[in-house]
């Protein structure tokens, strides 16, 4: 399983081949044996697997052709509402309607989420992770009907890998990431030290290039993930969290 | 790999044994394999391995003993301050000060954190994740020097575990978890049959006894989740997040 996770890249192109009731079952149940707060699961998973219900949910999703083209799309949500509706008829006062369980029920979600991951790319499936869930958290709590107390926070498109495989994307150095007893900041030439190897890679270049960019970092500032977008984006959640009962 | 996952239980005793650092950083190279939002690699991970620095962590994690007793203590933080100070750097202008990001970036923890242990236990080592970190962040950040656009969301401990090994905790049947096409909102029936196993378990059944409550939920709900402290611990992490520069 190491050696599966060093060669892990994400996969989003699939062939015909479906995937089997029993194998996601099994996917699941393994994955559910993953950590979680309290033993309270705070999570759910829906199952896409009709063709009219990935169409309904693609636009939410910006068109991304994975989801139309994948066997199956899972949707993975913070979920407190089977908890709380268990409490409430065990004679139990949940006060669950808040953000720190909200951040509790993302973490189960996140959790769950990455160890299905891992059992579903050992047994050969390959996946892609959208983080456009929590932008278009509205719409898709339209679509597949979910109740307050439950929130969208992402989605996997899982098939058995399409040849040919696509190169495995980079990562910054360990030491990029790693602090050791103190959070030591970054400085100038500690980031240009970090960042080099990304800046310099070919197809990085070529990004910059085509999209008329002076720098690597611009074309996630002005183009992916812009200021505008992210500030748009993040009221539609606040919105989300006060609807669905996490923050008042 | 599955079949570790399948009898994976959380260890909160620690042999003596030391971890090596090559170790760690092949685990931590190995985690950062996992699928993150646009490869921006929003998170950071600190390493406490000194007495000392445990001891400071201890009470941001209400002294749980396996903060002192662990030989390594990893604290995971959704971090865009790496990327931002690397986009000020090369003229790019990142708006990433708003909930959205901070949700990408506890999701890129997330996984991270995730991968790390599914690859840690795939090692044989053994560990517990800490959700008071999310807590006590205020504290936690204090702690570890972390600067705005980092906040701590979850721990683990880490160690070589000892014997004998704890029980595996019970899970809820996939069926609880799992929704196909739509979300099928639970019935009292439902609640009563996902439940039943859970509440039937001896082990449960003893924990309501010792704490004279009525219903297992209520353990919960009275004791290990209160409304109260749910809505405080909320309330200081609304303001780590405006402090840390997620929310205005």
């Amino acid at each position: 399983m190491i050696e599966c996770m060093k060669k892990r890249r994400t996969i989003r192109q699939y062939t015909e081949q479906e995937i089997p009731e029993s194998l996601l079952n099994e996917l699941l149940e393994i994955a559910s044996r993953a950590s979680n707060t309290g033993n309270m699961q705070l999570y759910s998973v829906v199952v896409t697997r009709d063709k009219a219900g990935k169409e309904k949910l693609a636009p939410a999703h910006f068109n991304q052709p994975m989801i139309t083209s994948a066997p199956v799309v899972l949707t993975f949500c913070a979920d407190a509402n089977r908890f709380v509706k268990w409490a409430e008829q065990r004679k139990a006062q949940a006060g669950f309607d808040n953000l720190q369980m909200f951040i509790a029920a993302t973490i189960d979600a996140m959790l769950f989420a990455e160890a299905f991951a891992e059992a579903a790319e050992e047994r050969g499936l390959g996946l892609c992770y959208l983080g456009t869930t929590a932008y278009n958290a509205d719409q898709i709590i339209r679509i597949l009907s979910l109740p307050k107390l439950v929130v969208p926070i992402v989605t996997i498109t899982l098939g058995y890998p399409a040849e040919p495989l696509p190169a495995q994307s980079e990562r910054l150095p360990i030491e990029a990431i790693r602090h050791t007893e103190q959070y030591v900041d970054y400085t100038p030439a500690s980031i240009d030290a970090f960042y080099k190897e990304k800046e310099e890679l070919p197809v990085n270049q070529e990004f910059v290039r085509i999209n008329h960019k002076e720098t690597l970092a611009q074309v996630f500032t002005d183009l992916r993930y812009t200021k505008e977008n992210n500030e748009h984006f993040s009221d539609v959640l606040l919105n989300v969290l006060k609807e669905q009962g996490f923050l008042k």
